[in-house]
């Protein structure tokens, strides 16, 4: 379905992610940035740091237009991406002496300090400006240029440092460099579309799709769906000239799906929570049992959010949901720890004591253990209140092991927080 | 350097991977496996849903001994992986009907409940009960069966579902079966020791490995180290003969960094706290500000927490502070709320509040903004207090933007909690 646009790949280098010790996060970065520009991303490859198994994986993704590397561009011997590029290519490589000035200025200080005499500092500088006759050198971020170099008959390579700040850092300049902005030119202009929803099953989608498709040729829309716990991202990439048809997808999808849709423009829950409280200038306290905090440390994950974040309390026993949010014992005794009436409890306790103008209270059973058959594993409720007398509870049976149950209540309460700033907030919780 | 192990590569297949909304877990978790067995993983690669995709993956990597793939194995006809497998291992597709039995009694409620009549749920337990001939059925977690095929000459590929919860579960039975376990009896044992260091940087551990290599010959140790934030990981994978040279070079390392050790047996720091208090018979509680829930979050993330976890309260703002954890408004206005003043007044205010045994306070400043000339961005003040009269305080400069800092900042109080508890404990962050 990609034939019309530019074919890419992205070889992640470093032995270490070989390892399973450390998630990648080069691959998914540079996937996403290249989609969104309006590449077909055909693979992401991660590799060790032998220059065989760079020079192997760039022999296997030679047939795409545009290939992306990361990783490999240190000052020490072993550091060759760049050589083995450049050999790929079929460029000699020279140095730089401008730049080799320009990475010696950058590393001096750290270098005096780590105690490098002169002639290994030269040696070290010297490596890393050397440059394929004809590349193109991205300035250093941290002190490893970046490169662009075309072999004859395809592909490009752009050549990334492999610490993310670095690569994130250089990928602007990449995308200017003159070889990379010439590809750009020729890539037909992306116009994706993200829907996010909450709730909602990829297999109701999968339904959705197929009615649609009775009607709507969606033969050149890539329609990739994807689901994040609780959260159901739908991502439209139209082929050239395919963009009506997508918008029109997305309206007829936004039209069976209005009530669980959190966005239609790409907008993260926490982008809009962030906005809804701010637009409102409401603060927001919380009263966390079985998310313990998790619901806090995502709503102070934004910088600003000490403007609409007023605090919360993480309160386990019994005896701190009464010594510190106000929950009456004899609610407890009565009802339990694990009941609508404590969430409720806990919401207005953390209202009261923060002075906020929204409480949240979540209480539930994360599991593995402490369930019962009235009360399972999964099992937890939540209650928001604002000072305008708001109250909205929900108490669903929440699927999945401790982690999950954890992180959807978090999800969930993000949306019922959406839902209560009254902004917009889909109702998939019922 | 790899030479005399047996070689692998992990394919995982997942368009939705390709738009860097999601990122992999299965590929960390079967790499992971694979190098404790004894492999020499060779490469991760990720590629999209179709069948030529897969296809051109899998004679990239026909030249290593195991492959293990992931996903494509739904009950839809766009899920291909078993069938360009059976093509890759030149072995026809057969219906094992006992399988498709077995399929069935897992589908039945659900596809009942979704409608599904007779012939569909036939004809898609009939597609998911194929298997190519002389392969071996790993069973069903989820409603697809794995897959074990051996093509002619190799490799060995084991074919895995998607969904990360059912291939961890099958993940067990596929190591069992018959090809498999073949393989796994060749495999020389791997030996490998993981040792874990707080706020050592990379480059000491390079000097170190410098210094122990003139007199050790380390060419036979595979040896990788990764950063994570203020935790550095030194992976030692000796090759077959090579265990003697291993131990004897992870000795030296933890003589010369030993102030620095978390662990020399792999252990996490979540799991010696964990531990540390638990046998201790301790209770912790929370004072968090800039960290906003994150250690609170950290803590009760394991199962059984509500052991040593007695809460926490998340005071961003100097009035919470005061209200909720009794620090002196008078102490704030003298020291500011970032202080080691006030980071004790948390600890103590956390402890006595939740009548916990050890008590946390942190406070600091995030950023991007709030930074001072005095207190710039990156600057965290740490105390932990315990009832026994113990005062532990730090307060170092932390690199990074705003969730490196506060990431680093739960790792400082996860070590600190280590040293407190006299179990163990590195004393990095001086």
């Amino acid at each position: 379905m990609s034939e019309s646009r530019p074919t890419a790949s992205v070889l992640v280098t470093g032995s270490e992610l070989l390892t399973g010790h450390v998630a990648d996060a080069n691959g998914p970065f540079v996937a996403r940035s290249l989609g969104d520009l309006g590449f077909a991303v055909r693979r992401v490859l991660l590799v060790g740091d032998r220059p065989e198994d760079l020079r192997t994986a760039l022999e296997f993704v030679a047939g795409d237009d545009l290939v992306v590397t990361s990783g490999g561009l240190g000052p020490t011997a072993d550091d060759l991406t760049a050589d083995v590029v450049a050999e790929f290519a079929g460029a000699p490589m020279e140095v730089d002496t401008a730049l080799q000035e320009r990475i010696h200025a950058r590393v001096a200080g750290w270098a005096a300090r780590a105690g490098w005499d002169g002639p290994a500092l030269d040696a070290a500088t010297a490596k890393q400006a050397r440059v394929p006759r004809g590349g193109s050198v991205l300035e250093p971020v941290g002190t490893a240029p970046g490169l662009a170099v075309s072999r004859e008959g395809g592909p490009l390579v752009v050549v990334l440092p492999g610490p993310p700040r670095e690569l994130t850092g250089m990928w602007p300049a990449a995308l200017a460099a003159e070889p990379v902005a010439v590809l750009l030119a020729r890539t037909p202009h992306a116009e994706p579309t993200l829907l996010r929803f909450a709730g909602l099953p990829e297999s109701e989608i999968a339904e959705t799709l197929r009615v649609i498709g009775t009607d709507l040729d969606l033969s050149r829309v890539e329609i990739t769906t994807c689901l994040r716990r609780s959260e159901l991202e739908v991502d439209l990439h139209p082929l050239p000239g395919a963009e009506p048809v997508a918008r029109d997808l997305a309206e007829r999808i936004v039209d069976r799906h209005r009530r669980k849709l959190i966005s239609d423009d790409g907008s993260t829950t926490d982008e809009l929570v962030a906005d809804a409280l701010a637009g409102r200038g409401w603060t927001v306290a919380t009263g966390e049992s079985c998310t313990g905090g998790l619901l806090a440390g995502r709503l102070v994950d934004r910088s600003g959010s000490s403007a609409y974040v007023a605090g919360g309390v993480v309160a386990y026993s019994d005896a701190a949901k009464t010594a510190l949010l106000d929950v009456p014992a004899a609610l407890v005794a009565e009802h339990g720890a694990v009941s609508p009436e404590v969430a409720r409890a806990l919401a207005d306790g953390a209202r009261a004591r923060f002075g906020a103008d929204v409480g949240v209270g979540i209480t539930g059973v994360a599991g593995p253990g402490g369930g019962t058959e009235a009360k399972p594993v999964g099992y937890v409720c939540f209650c928001v209140t604002t000072a305008d007398g708001q109250v909205i509870a929900r108490d669903p049976q929440l699927p999945g092991g401790r982690a999950d149950v954890r992180e959807r209540s978090v999800d969930l309460a993000m949306h019922l927080l959406l839902r209560v700033t009254g902004v917009t907030g889909p109702d998939a919780h019922r």
